[in-house]
Parts: structure tokens; sequence; C-alpha cells
């Protein structure tokens, strides 16, 4: 599988894990080719709305452009969403990390597995669900 | 040009309409195929968040299945956006027209060009640019 196909297929866990918790999220068509911003993945409830940034790697770090991030951080806003950045390293979990959590290094920022580890937040916590009861039912 | 080519090219009109009016939009990645609710468009800005079925036909009138137009109730309810279907007939403008708008007949909901000028908004009145004063500047 390519590089292409493996980012493809980790986003679908992503909105396959979402929308089983109960969230709506769906994945943009052609988010890096589209003329106009957009996040690889809208996920949404009725209370939040996450753009979400995927990257599916093998490699132990992962690079961002400024530029990525700056058409994140201006969908996000125009959207009225929080701009998140998730990323899946081998054998690892998904893990989500705000812009502001990336580590700036020259023009580039960057999340390793320590980081992504230290800082960032797992699926169940980005959705919130840390925060419930263990009843779950908000009337 | 094929049905789904028109399509496709109706959709990226409505996304280029949309964020060249300052809002956020893009298209859902194979809406029709996911196996979970998804519209053909998400639009929004800071205030409102309008899920979008898209709809491009050579026919007068258009003709929606119930289960088509639950998915979107859903979804729309889901996300916390207002669910829309949005109709371009061959020589007219988009029109816009909310759920409750359509014609039930049998089994089926349709909407007629005729309809679809008597109920349906045109894009800029449900972007709301119409409640907006001459100068637009809201501080």
């Amino acid at each position: 599988m390519n590089t292409k196909a493996k980012g493809t297929k980790g986003e679908r866990e992503l909105v396959k894990a979402f929308n089983e918790a109960g969230w709506a999220c769906f994945r943009a068509a052609g988010s890096g080719s589209s003329p106009y911003p957009s996040p690889d993945l809208i996920a949404a409830n009725a209370i939040r709305r996450l753009a979400i940034e995927c990257k599916v790697t093998k490699d132990k770090k992962k690079y961002f452009e400024h530029g990525e991030l700056e058409q994140l951080r201006i969908f996000a806003q125009k959207f009225g969403a929080e701009g998140w950045i998730g990323v899946k390293f081998s054998g690892e979990e998904w893990y989500f990390l705000m812009l502001e959590d990336l580590e700036q290094t020259g023009n580039l920022f960057a999340v390793s597995v320590e980081l992504a580890k230290r800082r960032g937040l797992k699926i169940d916590e980005v959705m919130g669900k840390e925060e419930k009861s263990d009843s779950g039912n908000i009337p």
C-alpha cells in the first residue's frame, strides 16, 4: 500500500471511530488539491467542531510546513472549528495535537512520537469522553 | 460530460461561491458511497453551518427518496447544522430548499422548477446576505 492509500485508510479509521461514538464525521474530497483551505476531516457534534489534518507515517518524527498549518488555522477560524493535527506513527495509536503544541525547528514544525505522547490527546480524549461520568447519560 | 461529472462541477461552483463570500466550504469525499451519513457539501461561517445535498438536473422536476433525505436530516442533527437541498435546473440559478419545503408524492419527495422558484432561496439569500445593510460592515 502506498503512502496516499495508507493516509486514506487512516482517515477512514477515524471517520468510523467518530461516527461510532455518535459524532458526525466525514472526509473532504481532494483536500490537498482544492484551491480553498480544507482539512482532511471534519468531525462534529452539537457542541464542538473539529477540523483535523491527518498524517500516517513510518517515521519517528513528522514535519509540517508553515503554510500547511496556516491553511488549517484559516479554515478553522472561518468555519468556527477547532484546528487539530492527527498523527499516527507505526505501532502507535492516533494522537491529536493543537497547532501550538507542535515544535518549531527553523521554518518547519514537527511532532515526534515522544512529543505526541507527552502533549497529544488520544481519540477518546479529543472527543471529551474522559470528562463524562461512567453512565455517560446526560439528560 | 456525464451526470456525475456535471454534479461534481456544480458542487465546485458552490464551493467557489461560498469561499469567495468569506465562508469555509468543501466537498465530502464519496458522499454517496460512505457507510456513514454525509452531505455533498458543508459550508459554515462562525455563526451558521449548512449541510447541503446537491443536485444538478436536466429534468423539470427532481425526485428524492425518503432515505436520502432522512440521511441528511440525521447528519444535520448530529453535526449541529442546517440541512439544505441545493438544486440546479438547466438554465436556472441554484435554488436552496429546506427538507420540509419539498413536495411529497407517494413515497417520494420532489422539487420542481416552479416550487424551487416559489419556496427556494438563491445562494445570496441562503448565506443571509439579504439581511445585511448596503455597507455590510458589522463591527
